[in-house]
Formats: C-alpha cells, structure tokens, sequence
C-alpha cells in the first residue's frame, strides 16, 4: 500500500469504505484515516468529497474496463459471458455480504441531484455495452443484443441485490446456474 | 395528514424522505419538521432513528401485504402477476427519479450488521413468496415457481435500479414489455 502516492491510497480507501458502509456513512477523516494520509492533506488532493466520489466511479469504471480488456483474449463472446457469471461466483460470499461494489454504489448516488449521477451510470453503461457487444457477436441481431445485454445486467444486479438482503450466497448461486444455461442455449 | 396521529405522521414522513433521500441522510429532525411533529414529541414515539426506520419497513410489509391481497381477488394467476408489471408501468417517472423505495431501502439498510437487515428482507420475502403462489398456480412445479418468482422479482429490482441509474424510464418500459410476453408465454 505504501508504494501508491497519497492521491491513489485516498481512492482505494474510499473505494472500499463506500463499499462496506456507505458513502454518506465513510466521512473524508475516516478515509484519510485508513488511507494513512493525514486529514490536511486530503484537502490537497480531494477539494470536496464528490471529488473523491467521482475518483472512486472513474476507478470502477477503468477497472471494469480492464477485466472485460482481459475476457476479451478469448476468441469466444460465449466464453466471455460465462466469464462475467465466472467471476460472480468467484466474489458469492462477498457480493452476499456486501451487495455489489458497483450497483450498491449507483444506488445510494441514484437519490441524489448532482452530477455525480450521470458519472455514476457511465459503470453500467460499460457494463451493457461490452454485453450488448458479446451477444451480437454470437449472432443476435442489434435490438435482441441490446435486451439481452439489459437482461443479464439488470438479473445480476437484482439478483447481487436480494443475495445481499438475505445474506444469501446460495440465492445468487442458482442465479448463476441458471443464467450460464441460458447463455449455453443461446 | 392532520387526521393521522403524531406516530403516523412521522413514519410517513420518515418513509418519503428515507425513499428520496436516503435513511442516513434524513435526521429525525428534519423528519419530524416535515411531518409537523415537535422534536421533543418524536422521542416519546420512537426512542432511536432505528426503532423509526423499523416501524417504516413494517409499513411497507403491511402496505404490500395489502396491494397483493387486492390483487388476489383476480381469480387467474396471470393476470395477478400482470397487475405487479402495471403497478410498475404506472410508477416509470418516480422510479426512473428515485428507484425502488423497497429495494434502495434495503440496499442502504444491506451495508449495515444490525438486526434491521433481516427486517428488511421481510420486504423481498414478501414479493417472492406471492410470485412463488402465482407461478405455482399457473401449472408450475415448486422448483420452477421458486425460480421464476427469482427471475421476475430479481429482474424488476434490476431493471429499476438501472432505469434509476440513467434516469430513463423508457428503458423500464421495454422491460416491462418484455416481462409481460414472458408471463403470457408461461
């Protein structure tokens, strides 16, 4: 963690405090708190917590950029789907704790009137865009990729969402199963 | 309002303010302004801002109790299951303003290690266990009304997430279009 400059151990803080408790909840101290960065300094680099907010979307957003970048090496955009449901499994016991890093994030933002709203949809938009992409390239045609895109995205949000009420990492892995057969039907 | 005692009057104000604003944003002091309760009053009814939050996800228990029981008077499953989809058609703009008020509820509430997270899920509990009556009675096994009642309560608590993300409810419409073909289709 010491080897990040001060700027990006405030973004990973605030990164998984917004995640595990909120972003109304994680105040500028505490972030600087566990970012080991004293409180005067985060002033410097975050002038206003919706600029940290907005560090931490442009973050997700590069991030999730990176993991479709990596599926896609593999010549199948079936295999790519399933990667996507892959990786869900992989995080179960986390995305039931802690819901989704991502739709969790959008949702608190969601209530409110700023900006940070419209930055906030650009994650989802990555998301539906590399799927819509995926299933065309299966054979869909534009409008059948675009809903099926919206389908699997919006399943798996709802789906991370009842998981984490319920506590539930069973609940989202049946999801899963039976989302990876639809995609093997497809 | 004025015909409803001080305790009502502050979980409907509680309840509309939680809905678009959030719960940590809403102070019980604002709450009990909007619901024309002097502050000294709001202890007297409920001693912490959980106990409030508590008696709000009651109501909305008790509320949508009372919607789907309406609905049962419909003696054809289909057409129940219909009835959720227009009930959603017919709130597209607030949706698209501010999401579900059941389902960013709980996904504030989620972030939390407090007993109020099961009270929450209560909420959802409600939801798939009518869905699962519906689907059972149209001819389903229990497996499969179990997992269409899923499907249908995940995809909704999805779409209304991402209608809110982008702020369109046209993009709810066409799910809701597509959700209708299906439960025809069953």
């Amino acid at each position: 963690m010491t080897t990040l400059s001060k700027r990006d151990r405030l973004i990973e803080a605030a990164k998984v405090m917004f995640y595990q408790q909120g972003v109304t909840s994680s105040t500028l101290a505490d972030i600087a708190q566990q970012a080991q960065v004293p409180l005067g300094n985060v002033y410097y680099h975050f002038r206003t917590k919706d600029s940290l907010v907005e560090a931490v979307l442009n973050t997700h957003v590069q991030e999730l950029q990176a993991v479709f970048a990596s599926w896609n090496c593999s010549p199948d955009p079936r295999q790519r789907l399933l990667s996507l449901l892959a990786s869900s499994r992989d995080q179960e016991n986390i995305l039931a704790r802690y819901g989704c890093p991502h739709g969790s994030l959008c949702q608190e933002l969601d209530k409110e009137n700023s900006p940070l709203v419209a930055i906030a949809s650009h994650i989802f938009q990555v998301y539906l865009d590399w799927a819509e992409t995926q299933f065309h390239q299966l054979g869909l045609d534009e409008q059948e990729a675009k809903d099926c895109a919206f389908d699997l995205i919006s399943s798996l949000q709802g789906a991370f969402l009842l998981t984490n009420s319920f506590r539930s990492p069973t609940m989202l892995e049946r999801k899963l199963q039976r989302l990876e057969a639809w995609i093997h039907a497809l």
